[in-house]
């Protein structure tokens, strides 16, 4: 199963910071990387160090902090931009270039040989400077860019083996399972490099989508608590927990500490000034609430009969509706 | 495009009603009737009218108000159930029995060979007494059940013709969409009968499932306003409306009243004393809150840069940061 070996990347402290409504000081930058960690998370993103020197001082800051963990900084591809990130310290760096017609047209206005020509310069610069960071090449923008333009960019980036990792982003989250599929087992399958996928929510199907890049090969998948991004955000750490649980409960509660999950959600809502969704999965208000009396009367003997997950892994209580018009009838029958 | 044909059946009504926290009073069901139908809704499904006075009374109401949609009455496979629902003056009847070994055994007891002589015989039931009454089968838990099982169920059910649709529900939103794509798609081709997908979202994965049955077949998806039913809910009308308007805005403009869409999820918040949640599809306080510097020059210039979905078409307005340390750097490079 792929599910087993894949590598949660949290991007809460990068894509996360983006969400309209965040703005994390150091200190709960700080506190969510440690709190990350202890949950079991291996590797974070963090904004790119040459954003503002607030950035750079927090990435240092995170990546000197000893944590088990590795600290990828978020990057464009400039040389700036590179020495910054390697100054700061961090372990990783992730960059990434809009590839989409519209994209390039928007932010660097580079053909596709001139993506090819700037990627593999930055990434030489990156080996000459530091030959063992850790390099991801990421593509903005590629569930709408010709599948064409996608492999060549892929495929000769691939072969000059500077990079650990190819990133596959659906910056505007309209992708579904089906072409997420489709896309990152081609790329998996031609370039023999690892896949990271980065999947925005615009039409819901961001927890889907991870779990098809998965499936499909990508050994690395973003998320980030409660899925806060731009607009509404990417796949949600808990989300993807849970098809992770839904798939092998034994292996995830293995390799993640779940009960502290919770709160880590509730402390990110707290940070960002959100509620937590009253449907989220997994840490909702009602995630384990019964209502129906056939439901109710099912789950009191066996609370497996409607639930796909044990909420006492998760260190949570369900709850069972009483007195309700819809209780009575069939819990009495 | 098999999604251009989908019918929604909205159960805001029924699964709606089971959410932990809804209560809604008779005027409050047909308000919501009426909303629903005026976007663009032409099939309601209704609580039993069986599960207490109250329901047969907002039935019978929902029914003989003169919308322009099939009111459907979710029922057991019960003598009982088909008359209280058939005198309730609705069109259509939403059987439903477990299928899986577990909620069998927690339900009705019954082995996979009585479940298909109970339906069959309520089936011709309802054929004698409401000949042209649009009858549904469903099999409740169809993804916990083995796939022997399931096809021992639907394959001699529709060779009955007795049933217009067939149903299929994810019970404990458990399923991913590479196996609903397979079951919906397996069922629908070996039966030749329409299917309906009802599909919850424990782990996250509702609306991509509601996608890929489409895709496999299903002509039928069920729907509630915000997603709201038992524990964190199912498919979310919003999130198969964008779902859908991803693929084909033109279509799902003709087909849809959307600038009411907002007012109807904000009306079923307030209804169920729930806040909509941030990150919800569409109408999410953030679904269109584009905050990157590099995101919102580009959108400032072409919103479709970072947009799949045009706020305006839903009568929605988009929010562009201005003044955040992110929103600086990119934006005046
Ligand atoms: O670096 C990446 O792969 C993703 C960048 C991003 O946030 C996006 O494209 O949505
Ligand atoms: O009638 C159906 O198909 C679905 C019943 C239900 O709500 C479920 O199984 O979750
Ligand atoms: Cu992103
Ligand atoms: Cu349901």
């Amino acid at each position: 199963m792929p599910l087993e070996n894949v590598t949660i990347i949290d991007t809460t402290l990068r894509e996360g910071e983006q969400f309209a409504r965040a703005d994390f000081s150091s200190d709960a930058k700080l506190e969510l990387a440690h709190a990350l960690s202890e949950f079991g998370i291996t590797f974070l993103e963090v904004t790119s160090p040459a954003a503002s020197p607030r950035s750079r001082d927090d990435a240092a800051r995170i990546a000197g902090a000893n944590l088990p963990v590795t600290v990828a900084a978020h990057i464009r591809c400039h040389r700036d931009d590179v020495d910054i990130a390697l100054d700061s310290g961090v372990g990783a760096l992730n960059m990434v270039m809009a590839i989409s017609p519209i994209l390039r047209r928007a932010s660097h206005g580079q053909a596709i040989p001139e993506v090819v020509r700037t990627a593999a310069e930055i990434g030489e610069y990156v080996r000459k400077r530091a030959p063992d960071v850790i390099l991801r090449f990421s593509s903005e923008d590629a569930f709408r860019c010709p599948l064409n333009d996608l492999l060549n960019v892929y495929l000769p980036l691939s072969e000059l083996k500077l990079f650990d990792r190819l990133g596959i982003a659906d910056t505007t989250g309209a992708a579904t399972p089906d072409r997420v599929s489709e896309v990152v087992g081609l790329v998996s399958r031609l370039t023999g490099t690892p896949v990271e996928f980065h999947g925005h929510n615009d039409i819901g199907c961001a927890i889907a989508n991870a779990h098809a890049a998965a499936m499909a090969g990508a050994g690395y998948i973003n998320t980030t608590v409660l899925g806060i991004g731009e607009r509404n955000g990417i796949t949600s750490l808990e989300g993807l927990i849970a098809v992770l649980y839904a798939a092998d409960p034994e292996t995830t509660r293995s390799r993640f500490d779940l009960p502290t999950l919770p709160a880590l959600c509730h402390r990110v809502a707290a940070l960002a000034g959100v509620e937590v969704p009253f449907n989220d999965v997994l840490v909702g208000e009602t995630a384990f609430s019964h209502k129906a009396g056939l439901h109710t009367k099912a789950v009191y003997n066996d609370p497996r009969a409607y639930e796909a997950l044990d909420p006492a892994d998760f260190g949570l209580d369900r709850q069972i509706s009483i007195g309700h018009r819809l209780t009575g009838w069939n819990a009495i029958r």
